[in-house]
């Protein structure tokens, strides 16, 4: 489902599930490899990627549908691993090789930066056209990511972004074909790897300190 | 003085006073015309637009002149008109058909999006070569909507912006020649009227939420 | 070390200590001047310039080693020329001759705009390379006056930008060759010196609010 791998200092943690829907077991191991990737001392970097056409389309809903009841435990769940990210104290680089939808574009958000397949594949927050609102934790991270007029027309519109399209609305900051999108985050990475771990997770924490705040505060505000 | 027409799923609100300044009366119908149009039930968008060479030249200063006790419960209505359209449960879309300045510029600043005339007219932040300030609820309203550099230059050097560069300043989305101002416009709105008003109306009320907040609190903070 | 002259209009403050980094020497004399500054009457603006290959390279490390048990009171002293520049009551413009670094960068980033030289020098915040972070300060001052993905990138990075490079992050609005950079910044402030000096201060000081505050409250937070 998930699998983590060590290219020189860069962690690539390949999502391996489908549509890479944030189920439970999927939320659990992406947890665990975060512990492992939180351990690191010296270089190092991460590199998150999905497999075939779907970076990751987000809240798994299937599941949410049979476990109504557990919709707030979850979705601080979900939260948490947008914070663990903007906390983890090494560089990261989202590799969006297919489709990043809802909480998956969140999650590609979540990342320092994102290297976007060019010829397939759209950045999306289609939550206005689902009938659904942002939580005020999701919110707070895309109003802390994007550029006011792009998380504006994303939210109100649900607009699909091409990969040339996030570059221009600063979504995402590079473009690359199919096979060179992992390629070209990982040498990203790498090129970041040197930095201070620790120094790297206290300025980005510190900068991202109300969007962090409202992402472990209660899932619904 | 104001004229509410629908062209399919699409409200056009039209402006037709001159250089369209908020006085009492124009606050009053357009206040009725958005009371209106919130009870859409439905498809639906909203357009405003003004009339000839003005979109809208903003507060009526000379009415303003005569009534200076009004002032606070003057500004206080202003605010309100910007609050409604930011919180209007629909997408919106501003027609500039001529100059937006001061209070028109920020009226134009709380729709959705917005389509500039290109061979004439400047969207205009006067203020600061007026000897006047922003209150709170505007300044509030601008850095919601604005990027920060454009927003600086806006609001400290009372800079006039063309249609091309309200573009590249991140002002206005599209331009159109002024016979296509409105069609490009309606067209636009029409595009985004299968939205769920309610969701719209919901997300973007989140979005905002500190901006309608200082909109709706005490007119001078 | 520091030279105050009058062009017109135009206040030209140049900084001529080497590096131009913050000495307690350099602030006393750049605090003098701000208030010989901000005592005009009529039009004005400001420029600041430095010398040769450097604007400012910023923190006195040298000295802060042998004063360790004054850094809290010297990162004050600091916040308050950035706040005193931001609350000036006049137009200002940086001309950045050459490296802008570090708490030098973040200087020019507490001017209105600011010019860079094309052919050699960088703006650069190095704190990520050094250990060190960003106090709430100087935070809230770089957030509030660079887009958010470029603060990121800056910030988390430690990237380089040259002129041309500063000029497409949003970080500078103008580019000029070495000889220009001066000029083109006091043409510049001399079309601005018109403004009025107590509505442009009022304006900036309201807008940055929030980054005042943090600039003048304690200086770690």
């Amino acid at each position: 489902m998930i699998d983590l791998q060590r290219d020189g200092d860069v962690f690539v943690l390949r999502f391996d599930a489908g549509e890479n829907r944030f189920s439970p077991d999927f939320l659990g191991a992406a947890e665990g490899a975060l512990d492992t990737v939180a351990k690191n001392d010296g270089p190092g970097a991460l590199v998150t990627v999905g497999t075939g056409k779907f970076y990751s389309n987000g809240l798994d809903l299937d599941w949410l549908g049979a476990n109504q009841d557990r919709f707030e435990e979850y979705l601080g769940r979900v939260h948490g691993l947008y914070a663990r990210l903007l906390s983890l104290p090494m560089p990261t680089v989202a590799a969006l090789n297919g489709h990043a939808f809802a909480g998956g574009g969140m999650l590609a958000l979540a990342h320092d930066f994102a290297v976007m397949r060019t010829d397939r594949g759209y950045f999306c927050l289609p939550e206005v056209d689902l009938g659904m609102t942002f939580t005020p934790g999701m919110s707070a991270l895309i109003q802390a990511r994007l550029p006011k007029r792009t998380a504006h027309e994303a939210m109100i519109t649900g607009r699909r972004y091409t990969a040339e399209q996030a570059v221009a609305a600063g979504i995402v900051q590079r473009t690359a074909e199919e096979a060179e999108v992992l390629p070209a985050a990982v040498e990203w990475a790498a090129s970041l790897a040197g930095k201070n771990g620790g120094t790297v997770g206290k300025i980005r924490t510190d900068l991202y300190g109300p969007a962090l705040a409202a992402l472990t505060g209660p899932a619904f505000g």
